[in-house]
């Protein structure tokens, strides 16, 4: 466990900017829970599981500052829309008083740790041997440390299985390219980077005998939001007669979401198409589609990992 | 027909720099076949028809220069492998002798032109009405003016009837967002720029009525080979059942080539996915797959549309 991209010490909270990786690895420093809903909102910090931690930092940041609580809680709440951590973190604060929401917060950061490294052994059990595709980046940088879908990869690398990866790009935000093959790379896990539109080739080509991705809700009925480019995958991976898995602890699961129509699905600036580190990609003004997220059909989806063993959903 | 990225007049070959548009208009002066071989090899220029055209007057450059004939067409030959239409120039102008080769240069680039709007008609009468997706760049500036894929849909816009264009940005090297985009924005055209990985999200939600690409070879029984990503986008139609389209010269068609397999495939350099305009987004080291090109079984094809009307596999 060497990658973290959140620390913290009482009234300070430290992220790692996830937005200029891998040029340049910086810190910044947060000391109230305003601070930390703005991280979340301009992605310095991502993955459904460490948005949670932060948020979860950000409201201790609050309650030490002596800010107003429920109106620190709102803004992290609103900062993004599609994760369900992030509301299961604030909604499990709710129950603690002021005193002991330091204690909470790190408890969730601990916690999430540990139920990434029992999903990574369940995962590990489940696929089979061969490439493994992953899109986005759920790894340490996209949770407490280790992983979800990138936990199961770490799994089992770690139990001496080869390992084959092939990380998706994952634009706009290259999550894949940056965080992916960045952290596959330091731990010397054996990763190939391909453009998302490589998959389908991938795939027919023999490279890949699986597919496994992580996920920011998952609704009653199986229904999966998860990065843009995730349902592209399902439906490929369909196509091959590859199973499809997706891993993600249980406070993912939205048993008060009956359906994926249900799920409310970022939107995020046309200038994540229209310009890349201030260099101009496409015409100033052309209109951008730039959904941050989809939803796989729970009918696609081979199996979900968590830390409790394979879900399914209930009455399926 | 405002557009052009291809001029020539006697000893001299002007290409505009497609590598950096729309950031920069930049036209670049040959004047020898040598210079015409590195620029498609390069990508100044690219689309199968623009490389064969180049090739044309890249022989013609030669031939007035009083270059080794012979040495220039196996330079030209061997800049890119996967196109056809570059092979089905040169083969051409073997047949022509050296005080004609500038003539049947330009001769290939008006009628491209003309063949263009043909095509353009008969994709015109087959498209159904609604959204229209498209990958890479087939438009004016991968053809001698006008379009493939993008050459049927400009019919369409000019016949009056309400276009809207999803357009796929087309990692890595961005020509649906550089290119396309651009083309369709000069022209007022509405269009809608989105990440690859959009596309089933797109087709999902109602968006998108037809798929058409280009092609860089179609073998005898129909399998085509075109930009990576559109093999993603076929399975992804037909999941939907959408129409997918392919539009072509038929110099693009290759009866010698029996079937995808025999295709060769491109593949490019792996900095292309490691690094954007100087800015690493990628360890400067982990391993790539950046295939330039994908195979699209004839299955899932539902029509190539030329020149001639719409074709299907002898046999099939």
């Amino acid at each position: 466990m060497s990658i973290t991209a959140i620390r913290y010490q009482p009234g300070l909270l430290e992220l790692l900017d996830q937005r200029l990786l891998p040029e340049r690895e910086v810190w910044l420093q947060l000391r109230d829970g305003a601070a930390a809903a703005d991280a979340i909102r301009d992605m310095v910090v991502r993955g459904a599981p460490a948005i949670a931690i932060t948020a979860a930092y950000g409201l201790a940041l609050a309650v030490r500052g002596g800010e107003d609580r429920a109106a620190t809680r709102a803004r992290l709440m609103a900062s993004r829309p599609t994760a369900v951590n992030l509301r299961w973190a604030l909604e499990r604060l709710d129950a603690i008083p002021d005193a002991a929401v330091e204690a909470e917060a790190v408890a969730i950061h601990e916690e999430d740790l540990t139920i990434n490294r029992a999903l990574g052994e369940v995962g590990a059990a489940v696929l089979p041997p061969g490439g493994i595709y992953t899109h986005c980046n759920t790894g340490a940088l996209a949770t407490g440390g280790w992983g979800t879908a990138l936990g199961v990869i770490r799994a089992i690398a770690a139990s001496g299985r080869p390992v084959s990866v092939y990380a998706g790009e994952t634009r706009p935000y290259l999550q894949g390219a940056r965080l992916t093959a960045w952290e596959l790379w330091k731990e010397g896990i054996d990763c190939t980077l391909v453009p998302d539109s490589a998959a389908g080739a991938a795939m027919a080509s023999g490279r890949v005998a699986s597919v496994i991705v992580g996920a920011d809700r998952v609704a009653a009925n199986g229904d999966t939001a998860n990065k843009i480019g995730t349902y592209n995958l399902a439906v490929l991976a369909r196509h091959h007669g590859l199973p499809f898995y997706v891993a993600v602890p249980t406070s993912t699961l939205d048993p008060r979401c009956p359906s994926g129509a249900d799920i409310p699905i970022e939107e995020r600036s046309a200038d994540e198409l229209r310009a890349f580190r201030g260099h101009a990609i496409a015409p100033a003004d052309v209109g951008v589609w730039n959904p941050a997220f989809d939803v796989t059909p729970a009918a696609l989806i081979t199996g979900w990992i968590t830390e409790n063993g394979l879900w399914t959903p209930p009455g399926s």
